[in-house]
């Protein structure tokens, strides 16, 4: 290559790479308007129309576009222009409710109870549960779905005085945090959850519906009754694209 | 096939679905022994102990540690046995804090900084920050690497009167929190935040050294100044291998 030739390649190389950012920059913010129902009535404006809105190049918005196609979030239809297609269902980071109780507005949430049972746990499940090391637990695995749709998988380590009584309940129907307060004669108090972002594995991928390696939101999470005893360990994975969790956080330091 | 080939071809599917579903159960409790760095002082115990302390075969613990190399968290090593590899990084959902505030303790948060300049904004953003439409906004992005690892590419919109001041300042260094505080002569107040789990664009990926649709914990954060005014929107992409978030929930029904 001529020195000419080298910098006209490195130039559209940063012409490209200026794209893609112009392009994340468009896709973050229409991802937004897109999962809050802004165009829930038609079509997204005309790609003209969102190059003016953002000041972005047509190519740059079509990037963005495809960017959000990619994540399942629009489609493209012939005629008619490109459509929201998904909507992500709110689940609060403010309050411990459960996903029917989270949902009430959004439809009904069924179960599918795949396991249930009593088991030795691991001693790292024992000990969260504080439990001493061989005691049996309750364990229940369910598909949890919104208007037939998948949600998440649940892997949940109960307590076994509480989770006996509930295994004779309408699992199907009912989230475990209800059943739970309502066989305990108290309510929860307080969860400790962690929440990460992993990769689908293909048996977890395949139970969800959902492609192989789709982004999953995973929430560890161990809920205590009023009295401060811990009694229900769940390991929640769900659809990334079908979940956002939303809270407010304060500037108070530790 | 005859009817015995059938009943068999059956079974063994089943079968391979039950170890799947213990590899998965096995799989979630060790990927938090691993992460809270229960084995940083060497390898985790050997396939044949795990599977008796989980009750599991050796084939299902083979597999969760399959899951777990998958997802970056361990490696096999000849000679030694399986080694934990990676540390996420726990970042706070009950304070509002900065990366480097919150990560202090496990090293040293550094930001390269990508663009700076003043934009204007669509109207989204202008109205998330109760701007007229048109006013400009400051705009940077960045790379935030702790200890020299990518953690974030971080997209972020100031208000102009505060984001101008803050270009001066050594970004690189510093959190932007803690430098709107200084310039604003206030303590931020809330933080309106939206947790997502998404898989990565190449471009993405490639800006954050990592795999090509890898699940990234996606993060929109609107904060406010102590005396309720919007001054900082941003849209943070963490690396779903290097980052957790916790925190605490409460039973308080809205």
């Amino acid at each position: 290559m001529t020195r000419k030739d080298i910098a006209g390649t490195a130039a559209l190389a940063q012409a490209r790479r200026r794209r893609a950012d112009r392009a994340r920059q468009v896709a973050d913010v229409l991802r937004r308007q897109v999962l809050y129902g802004e165009f829930r009535s038609g079509a997204l404006p005309a790609e003209a129309v969102l190059a003016r809105e953002f000041g972005a190049s047509r190519n740059a918005v079509r990037e963005a576009l495809d960017l959000l196609r990619a994540e399942g979030l629009i489609e493209r239809r012939a005629g008619v222009g490109t459509l929201p297609v998904a909507e992500k269902y709110p689940h609060g980071l403010e309050h411990l409710l459960g996903l029917a109780e989270t949902l009430r507005e959004h439809g009904e949430v069924d179960n599918e109870v795949r396991t249930t049972g009593l088991i030795t746990p691991s001693r790292e499940v024992s000990s969260r549960l504080r439990q001493a090391p061989g005691e049996p637990v309750v364990y229940i695995e369910r598909i949890r779905r919104l208007n037939g749709l998948p949600l998440s998988l649940d892997l949940t380590y109960l307590a076994r005085d509480l989770g006996e009584p509930l295994l004779a309940e309408d699992l199907a129907r009912n989230d475990i945090f209800v059943l739970l307060e309502r066989i305990a004669g108290q309510p929860l108090g307080t969860a400790e959850v962690v929440l990460e972002a992993v990769n689908a594995d293909p048996h977890s991928a395949a139970t969800l519906d959902a492609p192989r390696g789709t982004a999953l939101l995973m929430l560890e999470r161990l809920t205590h009754l009023a009295d401060g005893r811990p009694v229900d360990l769940e390991f929640v994975r769900f659809r990334g694209d079908r979940i956002a969790m939303s809270g407010t956080l304060r500037r108070t330091r530790p």
